[in-house]
Order: C-alpha cells, then sequence, then structure tokens
C-alpha cells in the first residue's frame, strides 16, 4: 500500500491561510506607518520584508525584525536538552536582519513558560548567550511570562515558547532589498547547519508519527540521532556576511527561512527570477522525512532549506570574494544558479527535474 | 467556615520562583552587554529597570522593551471578543518605555495561535492598531506563529498568546530613572481603567473558580460584567506622559504593573523610600476579587494596580501642572503620598492599616 503524501497542511501549518492573514494583517498594519509622519523615527522600509527600517538620523535606519524558534521548542523538550534552542532564537532573528544590509545590535526575548522552572529558563537563557556572541549583539533584557494556562509542550511542565525581536543598524544608501539585482548575477548559496528552525510541524509528524521513531532512534545515514539532527542550532551567519557586505558587490541576500525556496521571490523584483540547478546535496535528515513523509520534491523545497540556509546574489565576478570570505568562516559556500530575466523560481533538483515556485 | 486566603501562588504564578529566575537571567545577559562596547550600539541602560537603553549617537538612546498581555488572553477568548487585547499589548509595552521619559516610536508583535483563524487574528490586529493610535507608535511588523503543539486556550481552537516590543527614543541627559528623587517629593497617582494587564491569573482564579462567576455574569457595584471589566483595555499614558516631561519636574515615572506597588522600590534609589497615605479608591472588580478570593490587601496592593495605574514623582510645586496635563487628556490624577528618606514603600489603605512593601 502506498502511503498517503505528507504535506505541511496535514502538520496543522496551513500556509494558505497562513498567507491570507499575512496580507490582511499587512494592509492593516501600514496604515500606522503614517503616525510616525514628519517625526524622529519615520518608517522607512517596507512591510514584508525580512525587516521592516525607520530614520534614526544622521543617515542611519534602524531594522527591527521578530521572529521565534517555532516548534523546535519540542524537541528540545523531548531530548531534555535547554541550552541550544536560543542560539536557534538568536539565529532567526539576526539572519534575517542581515538580509537588509543591517548590522545586528540587540535583541530581547519573549519567553512564556508552561510552569516556573528556573534551571529550564537558565538553560534557555545560556543558550541565547551563546547565540549573541556569535551574532555579536548585546542581549538587552526580556519577558518571562508564566501561563500554564496558555502554554503546553510535548513533556508535561516543561512546555514553553521561545521568541525575540532584533534591531540593527544600516546606513540607508547601504541597505539591501534586491532592487539591484539583475539577469546572469549567480546565487551563492551558503550550507545550512542541517533544518534549522523551520519546517519542525512537518518534520516531526512525519518522522515522530508516521515512521514512529524515538527522538533516541539513530538517524539513518547519519552519526547523529534523530533528535540531535533535529535539535541541531541554526546556523549564524552575520559575520561572514558582514565581511561580504563590506568586501564584495551585494545585489541581494536571502535567509532561507519559513516558505523556504519559494520565498526567494521576495527579493526578486520585476521581471527577475532565478534559475538553480546547482543545488548542494541536502543533509540525511531531508532525504529521511521526505522517505518517511512520502513529501513530494516541491513541498520539501518551499518548507526546508535543503541544505542551504543562506543565499547572496552577487556579480560573477565577485563570487569567489564572496565563496572565499565564508570559508575563512568555516561556512561552505558554491553558486547554486543565477539570476534569469523570467519571473519565478526555478529549482532544477535532479537531472531533468524542475520546480517552479 | 473560613474560605482559605488566595495568593498569586495559588493561581500558579510563583513570583519568588519568577523572582530567582529573573536574578539568573539579569547576571547572564548582563555579560553579553560588553559585545557591543566602543561599538555604535552600545548598551547605556541597565537590566532589570523599565527598558533598556543604547547609544544610538546625536546624543540619544534608544529604549528598548518587551511584554506580554498575559492570561489576559484567556478573557477575550471567553468572551469571544479579540479587538481590545491589542490595545493592551501597545499599552504594556508604551507605558514600560515612557518610564524612561523615551518617546514611543514603533513596536512589532508576536503572534503565536493555536490554529490559523484569519478572522480572529485580523480583529487581534485591528487592537494593536488601536493602541498605535493612542500612543503614536508605528507597528512595523510582527510575527504570527501557528503552533497547535505550543498554545492552548480557554476555548477549543482560540488559544493564543500575544507579545510586543517596543522601541523609543530619550536624549541621554533626559533620562528618567528614579536617582532625582528627594524626601518630600509629591507622588501623584494616575487613574487605571480596571486590572489592565496584570493579576489576570489571580483574579480569574478568584472570580471564574472560587466564585464560580461566568464571564458574563453582572459584576457587584458595577454596569459591566464580569467579563467586560476583566477585559476593559489598559489605559495608554504617552500623551500625559510626553507633555509632562516637557512641562513639568519629573524625578520618577512607574508603570504600575507586575508586582504591583511593591515595584515602586525600582524607581527609589539609596535611602528614599514612599509613604502613600492617600490612595484613591479602587474599581469595584479590584473589592470583588479580595472578597471572594478571600486576599489579604498585601497581595492585593502588590499584584494589582488598585486603581492607580501610572505613578509621577515631582517636586510639590510642580504637582500642579501634572495634574492639570492629566486632566486635559482625560485622566484623573491626585496626589497618593510623598517621598520619605526611609528605604521601603508604605501603603496606608485605610486608617492605621500600613502595609509595608
Amino acid at each position: 500500500m502506498k502511503r498517503r503524501a505528507l504535506t505541511y497542511r496535514d502538520a496543522g501549518v496551513d500556509l494558505s491561510k497562513a498567507s491570507e492573514s499575512h496580507r490582511i494583517i499587512g494592509k492593516l498594519i501600514e496604515k500606522t506607518f503614517s503616525l510616525r509622519s514628519g517625526k524622529f523615527g519615520e518608517v522607512v522600509g517596507e512591510y514584508g520584508h525580512y525587516a521592516n527600517l525607520i530614520d534614526i538620523g544622521s543617515g542611519r535606519a534602524l531594522a527591527v525584525h521578530a521572529d521565534g524558534v517555532g516548534t523546535k521548542v519540542l524537541i528540545a523538550q523531548l531530548m531534555d536538552k535547554y541550552d541550544t534552542v536560543g542560539i536557534d532564537c538568536v539565529a532567526m532573528n539576526v539572519n534575517d536582519l542581515i538580509c537588509m544590509g543591517a548590522e545586528p545590535l540587540a535583541i530581547v526575548d519573549y519567553l512564556a513558560v508552561e510552569k516556573s522552572d528556573p534551571e529550564m529558563i537558565e538553560q534557555i537563557v545560556r543558550g541565547l548567550i551563546k547565540g549573541a556572541k556569535i551574532a555579536g549583539v548585546a542581549i538587552l533584557g526580556g519577558e518571562t511570562a508564566t501561563m500554564p494556562d496558555v502554554i503546553k509542550g510535548a513533556v508535561e511542565g516543561k512546555g514553553f515558547d521561545l521568541a525575540a525581536m532584533c534591531i540593527g543598524v544600516v546606513y540607508q544608501d547601504k541597505i539591501v532589498t534586491g532592487r539591484k539585482i539583475v539577469a546572469n548575477d549567480v546565487v551563492v548559496g551558503l550550507q545550512s547547519s542541517g533544518i534549522h528552525s523551520n519546517g519542525l510541524s512537518l518534520a516531526r509528524k512525519a518522522l515522530l508519527e508516521e515512521a514512529g521513531f524515538s527522538v533516541f532512534d539513530p538517524l539513518p545515514n547519519s552519526k547523529q540521532s534523530v533528535g540531535e539532527a533535529l535539535l541541531e542550532p541554526t546556523k549564524i551567519y552575520v559575520k561572514e556576511v558582514l565581511e561580504i557586505l563590506e568586501k564584495a558587490q551585494v545585489h541581494g541576500l536571502a535567509n532561507i527561512t519559513g516558505g523556504a525556496f519559494s520565498k526567494l521571490k521576495r527579493i526578486c523584483y520585476g521581471e527577475m527570477g532565478m534559475y538553480l540547478d546547482q543545488l548542494p546535496e541536502p543533509q540525511p535528515i531531508f532525504e529521511t522525512i521526505k522517505q518517511v513523509g512520502n513529501i513530494s520534491d516541491y513541498e520539501m523545497y518551499q518548507t526546508f532549506n535543503m541544505g542551504v540556509g543562506f543565499v547572496v546574489v552577487t556579480p560573477r565576478e565577485s563570487s569567489e570574494t564572496v565563496i572565499k570570505i565564508c570559508k575563512k568562516a568555516n561556512t561552505q559556500a558554491q553558486i547554486i544558479g543565477k539570476i534569469v530575466a523570467k519571473k519565478g523560481i526555478v529549482l532544477e533538483v535532479s537531472k531533468g527535474n524542475l520546480l517552479k515556485m
């Protein structure tokens, strides 16, 4: 009997409904931008990009963004290991912020817990601090709310939710949006450390429910257990990207996060599109998820990073510099495709197998 | 039979554990401040005040703060009314921010939902926008996460958690901390709109569990139902406080929020303390909570705002100006006590009934 193919929707995440909400929210909140018109803190960015921007004088803009770690917290609970999701939390925020060309400055965290558990909370904060050190940001403070009637988890009493907001700075004439992207630019892909913090709902559904793995079972074709692979902290790209911004020509930057490759549209303006035909081999975790969940390539590439955590779009002559800077920071990078003058994101995931997003 | 006296701890919120976590977190995250030393975005504030501060040049500091609405979301669910908790969310953030003397500029929200419910989400965002208009801040964006395995609520499918981060600006020589407070300054109390967004866990325990009220039952001595009173949006004090900062001498500002009157210590440095003997009569909701929960005055005044939502400490000669500005903004205000050269917060809640916090 053929197993039914799993989708992200089956995992409780309906992206079409989410995107409906997103559109409504966007229209509504854009009306508040005028509340700062002509005053300090004027909005100079746009809703729906990686981060919004406000003018803070002296030619500088402040980039502001909020993000959480999603259901990766449930894996932490199952593994009884709480000192790494903080890294993911910082990563989810700063990796988005640098896409605007901004240098991350500081974060504040929001932690909601099912029960007051000082030891667990300390471990979570230790993770945040590890992330802050890698990203070079100060943690200015945060809010910890104890809400047994709002928060639940995978392990009784250990439920929590972790999010943060991040601020960064960018000179207004150095803001990166993707508008500089032109045909024949190359797309450089920076390796991910694994699943990062996206698609965990689908991954859990496939691995822990459909396949019946425990987090302690060995992951096929890997030295890690299933839980270790799922909990592997999100790679933080701040150091290398700030150096790339300084030393190379950058036309566009993209964090491969929610929506994965489909969201590369966000940095493609006008008629620009991408043709990605040199994608790396994804880590073993992705192959196992695909197999046990009977998930289509299309669903995989619009849910997971598939080995590519971050993308730099650059003129061909700058690509070597980009790759060299990454290598120096211990980040494997390679050209994964190019910019074409045709709307849409096309992935050639294997010979002749084209995915249009 | 005498009913057992309810405490905040009975309601699942153990403040001693929370404060233990708070201390640990404070020590840990302060170590990250040095990550910005000598760079743009240097930390110039401190952990544990109403907001932290970073240097953004030209004599300005950016005030940054994160806060959520807590379990008030459960009342919204029981009332099936979602368009006001956003006001609370903005209020919780901006009312803290103005305590530093900062002008709120912008917020980003974080909304975690049990299920994708575009209509509910739209109502929540509409509340945020109402709050943003009152506070004069732009909503720059936000994150909406759908997490059926992390979020629960009082009504199946309607569970959500709402928090935000707020940024504001203050000239560094105008930062208000409370260090200017001297003996014989007066303490002006600004009326609250009701319970605001603090102590909801205890209030729910007393009213909905112990007393068995439904949210639709009439609240004794009030024209509101129990649910209407509990859901009454938090008052936003931005407009009046910014005018007070401009036109009066301000020695200290305090938002009466988590920890209520006990937290007034935060703005009392050295040997300074407060003696508050002219407190207003609290709204009916507080008397009912006290009665049905058999709650001590001490517990009430360290959990709830008891009618005083915000406090301005000012030299006596400035107090009339402060009260006049409030009146103009439709905010009742009155002198509630004075500063004394003796550590601690003392409340005379009725003739001879002294509470020492």
